[in-house]
């Protein structure tokens, strides 16, 4: 992935620009020993990193003000980080750039069991949101896989979701109101603890901006009851268009599971030999989850079977404990680390219309042979969210540049099937130069003028979401 | 309401912007004769008119395209209009505007049922959206009170709402893309039939923008599967406090009615004396309705009833028939009627922590007295949606002025409770100048600046949503 050159003159600069974030910022505040500063070179896409110029871990909204001006007047670049868990290169430095992470931002600033929110400073970990007002009987709804260790401010930056986000939504839906410090250093509120925005809605705007637009630091996060049990139902069938059938069917019949899983056949095998969660060897497999009361989901899932019945299914597994509830699971869990196991992979992410599951899955499979890259399919079906894995060799040489372009292929088909280029990891620098493929030139242009409104100088976040060649002339214009 | 000056150039060259108009689009399409304009000289706010200079009607996106960029080259401002059924002015022509109404955009241009979407040019109303779909088992959620006459333009501008959006969210849950034209003429497609976008989310931003930023004339809206059944239950308290506090405890234990409306004593008389609907004379009155099939809705009910039981209420009649359900929703129905008949009434619209209910109407209660004039309450309390209606006499001279400065009091107490000035109507002209009651200078120079993006000759919708001090510099630049 190219990157642009960084600026050289920053980079001289390094030590003064150290010294007055230092002389700004409380002790430990700033990082740029070259051992350390290495920790923060990449994320979770491992296959591309750069040291930064220095690491800031600012500790409140005012510390991240001041970092941001001091920046701002030095021309600095900024790469906002959160847990660095981003899977499209979203937190990539440049080497001129300051990371600046929040991840020392976890506090608990107000819960509110009344009106149903928690604000918290966005480094806090999405999990320990739950766990703040779990014993209260509340959780907070977006569950991406990363959830253990991901950040507020990357499930804010990247408008994560997770396997429960069809009932529940996507963190926009659940996202009330941020603190956001601009790259002037500005400290902007956009919505609240209340429904609606007079005016125009940032807050949509600033939801999946991807760092480009600001630094969230501070979040009001709606929390809802725990439901009182859970229990899902595993349907094993001999084709991938009959599961994508049944999908529709669930969904057209006006039930609303909070989960359905899909995995293909190369991914239960895979599996199957890394966690014997017990899956049947089928084509593909659907993990329908459904919540409420015993009676609320006794009555749904009877309905689901009788529906997964009409399709020929090679087996129906309903949990009957939870035991058996966190077996049905395992596998899924288990699912990106088992294919691991086989070979480095690629976690792609891009969004269809679910009716064109069938076809796309066809052509993916079809797709692998042509590359010789086997590739294994997982995904949250209800939304049309999928997950390819595309397994490469990391040490043989070219294997990469195929597994990307290949990569590249299954989202320009998402695209073309009406879909979208991202679903819920982001366009980071990973899908940077295929927004053309989704976007008119005019379009990306509209987007690009409303990041020169809140970061004219181009200092946010560089070299992701937009193609370099659409960005370059304003790049210079700003230097 | 103070309106900027209408362009006395403009107006001079009406008959000049009329004939090229005229030459662009097909015949009919263009009004200017006195007295059909008059038909556009207002919106559902009466207490406000002007004459528009002329009246566009187009059929098609190109037409629309057209028109603006007619109108862009002769720099006449463009109020776009969809039913003309805005509450807060949103539709107020200027003296030197051209009307631009997407009444007779009305067709659906696709339905798919596999992936739960419609699309439709948005003059089309809302109600009729619906009416597309529904032998097919499908409904569009949303659901304005006005949902006969308004049309889809003004929902999307206005980000509206409705009785059942507790569950089904307001207008920006169901809007998957939009086709929008800029005042340049350009158009430009916004999401689409699949989850997420990439880059910057557009979309979030467009819906709600009050027609500041173009003129959607296509829209793609999410549609569900019609529940089974649904059924209410009315249930009268002796105070306010309580019956607040009864919503927080269904909220709070995990219930999802499909809504919670609440009404309090003024309102609950007007309406017992116009529409006979049978209801308790209480302080309170909750009508609360679940949807599902009949096992889903007893158990439900049963739940909301037990812990309604817990709050000492006067009355619990739960609906054991189709016609019991329409007696029951009969008086909240006939409300904003019914207050009409006692008096003229400015019906407001704001949000609130659904905590802060019982505080907020104890104030309402004391301002009523001390302004000398009535007000009623009925409102979405399960989202904390406001719809205060304040009874005032048009005849009598300066009653309008009293009830707009009760109006912005009460607007002014949503906001100092941490809630906003609008839920569901929008900002237009009636809560333009409390802007800055709800946002820090910076903040609305952000949103006007990213106004300027989109129109950076401030010819969209003028006088609208931002205080006219704040923008006559930027009108003042752009002439």
């Amino acid at each position: 992935m190219e990157m642009p050159a960084p600026n050289p003159q920053i980079i001289a600069q390094k030590a003064r620009i150290v010294k007055r974030l230092r002389a700004a910022l409380p002790e430990g505040a700033v990082i740029d020993a070259e051992a350390e500063v290495r920790a923060y070179e990449c994320d979770a896409l491992t296959a591309y990193s750069c040291p930064p110029l220095a690491v800031v871990l600012p500790g409140t909204t005012e510390d991240v003000a001041k970092a941001l001006r001091i920046c701002h007047e030095a021309g600095v670049p900024v790469v906002p980080r959160g847990a660095g868990t981003s899977l499209a290169g979203g937190a990539l430095p440049t080497a001129d750039s300051v990371i600046l992470g929040v991840a020392r931002m976890s506090q608990v600033l107000e819960t509110d069991y009344d009106n149903r929110f928690i604000r918290v400073q966005t480094g806090r970990t999405n999990l320990s949101v739950t766990g703040a007002v779990e014993e209260a009987g509340f959780f907070y709804a977006p569950d991406p896989s990363s959830q253990l260790a991901c950040a507020i401010a990357g499930n804010i930056a990247m408008n994560s979701g997770g396997a429960h986000c069809l009932k529940y939504g996507v963190t926009t839906n659940n996202l009330l109101g941020v603190t956001m410090v601009t790259m002037e250093g500005e400290v902007i509120e956009i919505g609240g603890a209340h429904m609606d925005a007079a005016g125009l809605d940032l807050l949509g705007l600033i939801c999946g901006s991807e760092g480009q637009l600001g630094v969230v630091t501070e979040a009001t996060l709606r929390i809802l009851p725990k439901p009182e049990g859970a229990r899902p139902v595993l349907v094993g069938f001999d084709s991938n268009e009959v599961a994508g059938q049944c999908v529709s069917d669930i969904i057209k019949a006006g039930l609303l599971p909070v989960a359905i899983e899909f995995m293909d056949r190369p991914c239960i095998r895979a599996t199957e030999a890394f966690a014997k969660a017990g899956y049947p060897d089928c084509e593909a497999l659907l993990i329908i989850e459904v919540e409420g009361s015993d009676a609320e989901i006794d009555a749904q899932l009877a309905r689901i079977v009788e529906i997964a019945e009409r399709h020929d299914p090679v087996e129906i597994r309903e949990s009957g404990s939870a035991e058996e509830s966190a077996k049905i699971w395992l596998g899924r869990k288990s699912a990106f680390g088992a294919m691991g196991q086989i070979n480095d992979y690629m976690c792609l992410d891009g969004t269809i219309p679910v009716s064109a599951l069938p076809h796309v899955l066809r052509r993916i499979g079809e797709m692998s042979k042509d590359y010789g890259l086997d590739v294994g399919n997982v995904f949250h079906a209800g939304d049309g969210n999928m997950h390819p894995l595309i397994l490469f060799d990391a040490n043989k040489p070219g294997d990469l540049e195929k597994c990307e372009a290949f990569g590249a292929d299954i989202l320009r088909l998402c695209v073309e099937v009406g879909g979208c280029l991202t679903g819920e990891h982001g366009v980071g620098i990973e899908k940077r130069d295929l927004m053309g493929h989704q976007y008119a030139p005019e379009d990306l242009e509209i987007q690009m003028a409303v990041k020169d409104v809140f970061d004219p100088g181009w200092l946010l976040n560089p070299a992701k979401v937009f193609p370099l060649a659409a960005t370059g002339a304003r790049r210079e214009a700003a230097v």
